[in-house]
């Protein structure tokens, strides 16, 4: 009789565990270590002069070395790369500015590790491949040192966790360098929002789509090729999911729950792969392009897509679909507002809602100015360039933030939650499409902050 | 002993359906039933005269009733709707325009079955509420007519299944009117990608956005607005799945193999209905924005969504990705093709591509003319009208293939396809979007048919 009671309760916890195991994946979520707090809202020393050093100077490492020195309450004081002439050239460059006393490190495959330690250094901006960003990070926080570390900061679960518990442990920003939130539409757009303009928004889009034909050759041993090669999946998430992260509030109120990925078939990747390495490529393995579906805490959704292999307009999609209107920047930046009178109903009246494109829409935007964005501002960030404006935007709110010892806009949850699609995505699509559910990175935080905002 | 072996076995078969059903839940496929065989291709008896009796005189068929007196080969024989005056309101506007031989049927429920089961009647045109589409057509194919019907043709797999089973058995032909499949830029698109202008077509995207704020009132009893607050799930696909299940061939030669789909919280479906009632409606259960994702046999996928909910610019999406070019259609029409030459490379220079729009857009169509398409016939079905053209395309194209006795450009299967995604859609969201598999509606012969095609 006992052994019949056994088996039956083995029956249970087998049915049990099928049952909660049947409709989503769930990850680890660790606990936070012992003697470690949150970092949301962190706040440390003001800094009279932010003094930053740059690791890798390669595509996006060499432009950030030629922004930073517009930016006001910060110096360059050290850069590094693997490569000895392109320190050399940066260094060069930045002496043709007056800017002399730069330390240089570089030629060795750990010359980051002297930047990390070099007591002239507050902040490190790590520019290298992806896969050197977190344990430069790592290295730089032990040592004291903020960091801001270019998109995607990390490509998989264990990097985010590692660097949420640094970033908790040492009590140092760690920012990922996201510029697509601070472009011009997305800004406007975000301050519209805020002012309940759309109603409630309740389903968002963003994506990558960009086909990188013409830049595969300018990485550093085709690394970026190699890593398409090696991981199926969302590689390439944050510039989509980051923008409209900030209009859902994510971890400010509300936070991603489940996820859902689908790709299709890789084309175009084995195909540049064979085209440059000689020989045939079967085991590529991301598909040309992969779409991930996410549903949040508070019933809301979010579309996320990569494409870097199909000849298409350059496009980041940037959707926002309220209650009450619309916004869309791609292939034409346009508001739909609901029209409050003069409805021109009628069975063949197809959208009889309100548009606003060209001047309309501008004359739109300047009623819901975004705080970071004074005219005179804007133009400063434009003339300076990077993107058109949005990188400059992002250095100067970084270094405004560590100068003045306020929350940086984007912390390491952000990096987190927007960097975590990579491997989510890639175990949805490992398991034929099954939701995943995504970790609460806060670690049962997400709703203590009311609402995304700028510290001034 | 024996008992011990009896648990061991149940609980290996407790384990291995839960592992079964771990990745994707499946729905039934009957069997086909004894003595019916597969309509793929069907070819029925040319009708000198397609003798066309409309039932359902309301928001689409009023309209039906006026184009198709416009179309060569058919003649209007008998009309029908439960509401006498609206029978009698046509049949006023035929008879001046010189069309007197009408029968009339109506006022009651079932007036429809007497226009199935007259002589007169070779094609029942079914333009009724979605709830009365099945039992109408199926009733007119046991009477020996073909029948067209409106989108969606049918919203539960029961409902698909009698339509393809009474289908096969009768030998009837069973096309649902799915009008945006002869819009004019998806017939372009179509030809070019047949030419593979963009190479292997791997994604495609299709929707029904389109804010109904100004049309709920014109349903008759409100019908539409129930049966959205009825139905969580996309209750509305065939317009968006549509045109691109064309470009992919469908069940000929790929098929629709798994399906996800995600849903916002529903906000203002439950706001109209109270405006509407007077009541609140907490119980209602479509989400105002649902996405659904599809993957293909041959690994290629497609995105789908529908929103009749939010303010919005009306939009199909209809984009078409493929491994040597792009089409898009919303908000603005525009290709994109691999440049093939001229690369203007450089690291802030985004999309390189060639984009094609306006003048340069015309010019590229005209050289892969869609055979449908000639000049003279564009004019004609512009100056008829419906929905810019594409109603009377439409209509031209049925009279046209049952005039000649050659297969329709849409089988019972395609409206299979194309409707399963409301029940599917849901299925897989009450079940935390699980992924759902979509059953092959053929039952064996998707890849006997090798592409889409039209026959003249």
């Amino acid at each position: 009789m006992k052994r019949y009671i056994f088996l039956i309760a083995v029956l249970a916890v087998v049915l049990s565990s099928c049952s909660e195991k049947k409709n989503v994946i769930t990850v680890n979520t660790p606990e936070r270590p012992a003697g470690q707090e949150s970092v949301l809202g962190l706040r440390t020393e003001p800094l009279e002069t932010v003094r930053i050093g740059v690791v890798g100077l390669g595509m996006r490492g060499g432009s950030a070395v030629d922004r930073l020195t517009f930016v006001p309450d910060c110096s360059i004081t050290a850069i590094c790369d693997i490569e000895q002439d392109r320190v050399d050239r940066n260094a060069a460059r930045l002496e043709a500015k007056g800017i002399a006393e730069v330390l240089t490190f570089g030629g060795e495959a750990e010359s980051w590790k002297e930047l990390c330690e070099s007591p002239e250094v507050d902040l490190v901006y790590i520019c290298t491949d992806w896969k050197n960003h977190v344990p430069i990070a790592l290295y730089a926080m032990e040592c004291g040192k903020h960091v801001a570390i270019e998109v995607p900061a990390a490509t998989t679960l264990d990097e985010i966790w590692a660097l949420i518990d640094m970033s908790e442990k040492t009590r140092r920003h760690c920012m990922m360098l996201e510029n697509c939130v601070y472009d011009f539409f997305e800004l406007s757009t975000l301050a519209m929002a805020q002012e309940g303009v759309f109603g409630e928004v309740i389903h968002v889009e963003g994506a990558y789509h960009h086909c990188l034909d013409p830049f595969w050759d300018e990485y550093w041993e085709s690394w970026r090729l190699e890593f398409n090669k090696e991981h199926r999946g969302d590689v390439y998430p944050t510039h989509g999911i980051g923008p409209v992260c900030q209009v859902l509030n994510m971890h400010r109120g509300d936070r991603m729950k489940t996820l859902v990925s689908m790709d299709t078939k890789p084309c175009n990747g084995p195909r540049i792969y064979e085209l440059k390495n000689g020989v045939a490529c079967p085991e590529f393995k991301q598909g040309d392009q992969t779409s991930t579906l996410i549903r949040t805490e508070k019933g809301k959704t979010m579309l996320i897509q990569h494409d870097v292999m199909t000849p298409r307009p350059y496009d980041r999609m940037y959707q926002v679909v309220g209650t009450d209107g619309y916004a869309g920047k791609y292939p034409v930046r346009q508001y739909c507002l609901r029209e409050t009178a003069g409805l021109e109903s009628g069975y063949d009246a197809l959208g009889t809602e309100k548009i606003y494109s060209g001047e309309a829409l501008t004359e739109l935007q300047a009623r819901y100015p975004n705080p970071l964005l004074t005219p005179e501002f804007e133009e400063l960030a434009k003339s300076v360039g990077g993107h058109g404006g949005m990188d400059f935007i992002m250095d100067y709110r970084l270094v405004y933030c560590l100068h003045n010892g306020l929350p940086l806009d984007m912390d390491v949850y952000d990096m987190a939650e927007w960097c975590c699609i990579s491997e989510l995505s890639r175990i949805s699509l490992e398991n034929g499409s099954m939701p995943v559910e995504v970790p609460d990175f806060t670690r049962g935080e997400w709703d203590r902050i009311n609402g995304f905002s700028y510290s001034f």
